[in-house]
């Protein structure tokens, strides 16, 4: 495996990083602009910008937006300035989500822009059975980057994103309750199959930094995104970084108690949020009550939708432990933004009024004045998440991506 | 009342500030070791420190430890060297703590070392009163500052430590349970009474600032102070700073809905932590078990020492909440080490097994590696918190200590 990627970024200062992190974050930037938010002086800033422009990842050509309008006229600025931005193909990337019935996978530009998306059900979710289909699966991928009419950069790395315990330092998934996985070596073993750098990150912790560099993060002091679906997360930005615990757990919405005592989840602990209100427990729970065990989730949406008293309740009892949930989280950390996303956003409304009622009836004080925010949500954003982990890493100048 | 303290300090940039913090909360520390840790240049540190010193915040003299022998000897470095430390008794702070039925008073040194104490009982918690009693004890505090045989540094400012959800920017406590106040303006009140800058905290906040600073947070990258007594908070340090909250909410830990939803709160809420497991909560639940209605909480811990069931099971029920408060905090932030501190924990052994239990059972993965460290604590050290937050104003050039 390359312990060094293709294109090593011509950093080597604390600066470099700062300066680098904000044309990709921020940009197009003026120097001026990234100067006066660093704390740097202008030398410091052209010092640190020069050899990023030489080698190619950086430009101040004056970019075209969308519609064509240059970015000067965009700043409302009257005279010339050359904002700097990445050069977005100077690079590629691949993303990868692992879910128990499928595996999603994306390659993305510098900026975490989706270029190609590729999806493959699996059959079997065994670690060398998963790691031989995303081996594939990134194998596919990569053919994409060689394309004749519209080349990709150089691929830096491959992120891989698993629920659960993830030692993102290590790259082993320690335990994955919805894949069974308990001590996988998923970088080195991945790492092993495609001669290319691999980093494993929660697939919570990867969406909350790519909403940090790439989404809400860039505007907002303090956010969460929570994620509803199979299972519930929650990722954590507070005090200018992404919270990752010192043990690497954090933002474990779905195992806080706030279930009665008697449900045991997928973990094995007792009582935790997901009980109730991971699609599975909801589907479980409406099978249970209706006597209809031959009902999956689409129909157990359309019951509920339809009125049904039984189905009405499941989600009813979803919504008011999520809503606990999230209440506890900001009496807690008190960001200034929720962002609720993830695939069980589609059946949003049948729970949305009594979370938002359990919310504000547990929400402390001036902590519930945070703003709740929906936001829909795809698979293919968990594997843009993985992506945007690895170009994290590639401009901090972390490892395997620069060992 | 002044807008600016006696004796501003000559620091001017980022640089100075991080060097000053250092030196206060790592000295004796010598020069080179600063420009290690801030990643400054020397120059850079030397050019902060000489101002510094000239006006007699900080020395190089080689200072003594306790028992004579000089610190120089103490680094184990063989050469002369001229590590920095702060002058204790360049300035001086007073730091007060709000009770429902007592005040607490102090006086610290730059180093937030105790210099005076004093307790005055509270007949009636009305803000008027209260503030007049604040405005007396603190008048009592600066008198002892004048001692002519060991006299302190001139006093830059007042902290007011109170239970709830303050905000701390504009000064005013908006919602205190215990004390009953709703939007008190304290630190105008106070400020306009003593002619001296105010600066009012949430109680378990300003605990966790002197933590940070002058307790186990110099060492650890990511702690919790878990308070335990007549309420439950909880302070958080999380990627190099205190967690204060979007709008001033955070580390409610005692508002966490894990009890049963049939209980109400002092603070209106139903099923928080508090309802079970405040001092007044297990009080409350002895004296109805045990039809014992003239019980003081003394007496009930007594019981329970005897090993009375109706008493023990009152603890045990508070021990599973509070562990599994614990719990779910750890879950959402991943602490390296929770700190559990506070009046309660003389009854600590009552109820230490089943709270770790009950952590252990809902801790998720790796996050209940964080080490649990019990801290005996007193009223004062209330007080000296609220003197740490006025010490990290003053060296951040904060308001209203620079306004």
């Amino acid at each position: 495996m390359p312990k060094r990627p293709h294109r090593p970024l011509p950093l080597g200062t604390p600066a470099g990083v700062e300066v680098l992190t904000k044309i990709l974050t921020q940009g197009p930037i003026p120097r001026v602009q990234i100067a006066r938010r660093t704390g740097l002086s202008q030398a410091a800033v052209t010092k640190a910008v020069a050899p990023l422009v030489e080698a190619g990842f950086v430009t101040d050509h004056p970019a075209e937006t969308e519609d064509g309008t240059e970015v000067r006229a965009e700043l409302g600025i009257g005279r010339p300035v050359s904002p700097l931005t990445v050069v977005p193909d100077s690079i590629s990337v691949i993303g990868l989500k692992v879910t128990p019935t499928d595996l999603i996978g994306v390659t993305t530009d510098f900026k975490a822009g989706i270029r190609a998306v590729r999806h493959q059900q699996l059959a079997d979710k065994s670690p060398d059975s998963v790691l031989e289909r995303l081996a594939e699966l990134a194998t596919e991928l990569m053919a994409t980057l060689h394309d004749k009419t519209d080349p990709a950069g150089p691929l830096i790395g491959v992120g891989v994103a698993v629920s659960g315990d993830v030692d993102a330092v290590h790259g082993v998934v320690r335990d994955s309750p919805f894949m069974g996985w308990r001590d996988v070596p998923v970088a080195a073993l991945l790492g092993e199959k495609l001669k290319v750098p691999v980093i494993v990150s929660n697939d919570v912790r990867a969406l909350t930094v790519a909403e940090h560099w790439f989404g809400v993060g860039v505007d907002a002091d303090s956010f969460a995104v929570v994620t509803i679906g199979s299972g519930v997360g929650c990722g954590l930005y507070i005090n200018g970084e992404v919270v990752s615990g010192a043990h690497g757990v954090s933002g474990e919405l779905g195992h806080l108690p706030l279930a009665p005592g008697d449900l045991v989840c997928t973990c094995g602990r007792r009582g935790c949020v997901e009980t109730v209100a991971s699609s599975d427990a909801i589907l479980a729970r409406i099978r249970e009550t209706t006597g209809r065990p031959e009902l999956d989730l689409a129909g157990a949406i359309e019951l509920a939708h339809e009125g049904d008293a039984h189905a009405r309740e499941a989600f009813d009892r979803a919504g008011e432990v999520i809503g606990s949930a999230l209440a506890a989280m900001v009496n807690l950390v008190g960001p200034q933004l929720v962002v609720i996303a993830g695939e069980g956003v589609a059946d949003y409304d049948l729970y949305d009024q009594r979370m938002r009622q359990a919310f504000a009836e547990h929400a402390f004080g001036a902590a519930g004045d945070c703003t709740l925010m929906l936001r829909s949500h795809t698979f293919d954003d968990w594997a843009r998440g993985a992506a945007a982990t690895v170009i994290r890493s590639y401009v901090r100048g972390e490892p395997p991506l620069h060992r």
